[in-house]
């Protein structure tokens, strides 16, 4: 049963969908309201919304580690963000969360489409999206599988993910992506009332998943500086299968690179916020998944 | 006789195209280098390239205006970096410029394509723009007709324009794009080395341009918040008529609210850097310049 359910939008204060679709229901929640649950919308880093930016300090959306919310010395604007959150939304890992559902609302500037990234192997988290893929059956899930601990902002509830759409520039509102997320919400909101009343639902026990396979960087000089583009022939190329010899990067003296391993589909091609991050693009495989009802 | 021509990038230091373009020249001087004359290469807001950022206090390419260079009371990072590179590539309205012609790179997250913004009326400014529509007929020239200085980079050299890319998004380099402004970036250097050569160049002294008429600005609350994005249907089209009772906007609430008006052209529709200057999408008029040999 969820009881509380929430959305989070400008956890990156670039990503103006998530902004605006809060604030919109901020302004009219009868929109988000359902009979058998709350769900309460948060605009989650005021600051970087105000400047338009991804962060002041470092990514809110990196900050929600266990370790890290329990260190008192952190102190930069979005670790001490991100302990007020979790208190607000969490807390992760207790066993009286305050929201049992997060849905985190991102844009991306690669051609991500309308797609889930997940990270969280809930039956709940599942079950909502094989819903989502019913109704949407353009809807693209990405599972992430980083090395490092899941610090993502939907992982301080026991249920959720993120919402990715793209392309969309940081700072910019597209009016088509903007109706497909909020469609996509209520699909969500329509899932947790079916689920809450006992609906029976027919859903698919096995899903189509890009899983997280390693993260490619750009070729960088020493001082780390980016030394080659995505190549033209890949640039928007999301989704889709890179085979042994395609061009991967052409190098500012416009010598193509061609890509050397095993067939792979890239996901997050040319993404703004991830050359600093130090990658260009993610290799994944496409397998089933079977959710366990 | 062009003696000194200096290609800037970087003036908005999220704008990758015209920084990598630049760092490639600077690393590889001999493709820019031509027999008769000198071309010099400049990265203009170091500080906002190394933050990935439009710009640290105010927009530089807002800072050549000949009253604020003459300000000595005007002291943040733009204001003093202009008076700086007007020093360097200038001096703006002088008789001795050290630099007789600047092409600014610049990139949008309108879909611009291959466009040139140009406020210069100099013969030798509108010859190059000729030649380059010569030599690259998607090329499109947009005519800045504002009603405040012209206190573009460019202004501060005798002739000159601004090289506008898009559609890609801030702090994202598109091989595609950055091929195409450094090919256009070469045809004007070819220019420039045949009339000084003193080449016979059969160019049209009629040009199809796009003449600046008015911005308009999204609708907003009393707060100055936007309360509208641009419309689906006008998403991405620049360059393109719009007529009365068309799409132009559509609110959070999703109600479209249609164009008012006589048949425009609109241009820089939807880009990221103008929300906060106020303006959703530049209304332009086609119309033949007649250039004066």
């Amino acid at each position: 049963m969820i009881k509380k359910l929430a959305i989070t939008g400008g956890t990156h204060g670039n990503e103006l969908t998530g902004v605006y679709l809060v604030k919109k229901w901020q302004k009219s929640p009868k929109l988000v309201e359902r009979s058998s649950f709350i769900t309460v919308t948060q605009l989650m880093n005021q600051q970087a919304i105000k400047e338009v930016r991804r962060y002041i300090d470092h990514d809110l959306n990196r900050s929600f580690g266990l370790s890290a919310l329990a260190d008192k010395t952190l102190d930069s604007y979005e670790a001490k963000l991100a302990k007020e959150l979790n208190g607000l939304l969490g807390k992760k890992g207790g066993c009286n969360p305050n929201v049992d559902f997060i849905v985190d609302l991102h844009t991306t500037t690669s051609n991500m489409g309308l797609s889930i990234v997940v990270s969280n192997e809930s039956v709940t988290t599942w079950r909502a999206i094989a819903y989502l893929c019913q109704m949407q059956p353009k809807l693209k899930v990405y599972r992430w599988r980083g090395d490092i601990e899941n610090s993502f902002v939907d992982s301080i509830a026991p249920h959720g993910f993120a919402i990715e759409v793209g392309a969309v520039p940081q700072g910019v509102l597209r009016a088509d992506l903007f109706l497909e997320t909020e469609a996509l919400v209520y699909h969500l909101l329509d899932f947790v009332e079916k689920e809450n009343q006992g609906e029976i639902l027919a859903l698919t026990d096995e899903l189509e998943v890009y899983e997280h396979e390693k993260l490619l960087d750009y070729p960088r000089d020493e001082q780390g500086d980016i030394v080659a583009m995505v190549h033209q022939e890949r640039q928007g190329r999301d989704f889709t299968l890179i085979e042994q010899g395609e061009p991967l990067f052409l190098t500012l003296e416009n010598q193509t690179i061609t890509y050397e391993g095993d067939p792979r589909y890239t996901l997050f091609v040319n993404e703004s916020a991830y050359y600093e991050k130090g990658f260009a693009m993610t290799l994944a495989q496409k397998v089933k998944v079977v959710i366990k009802y």
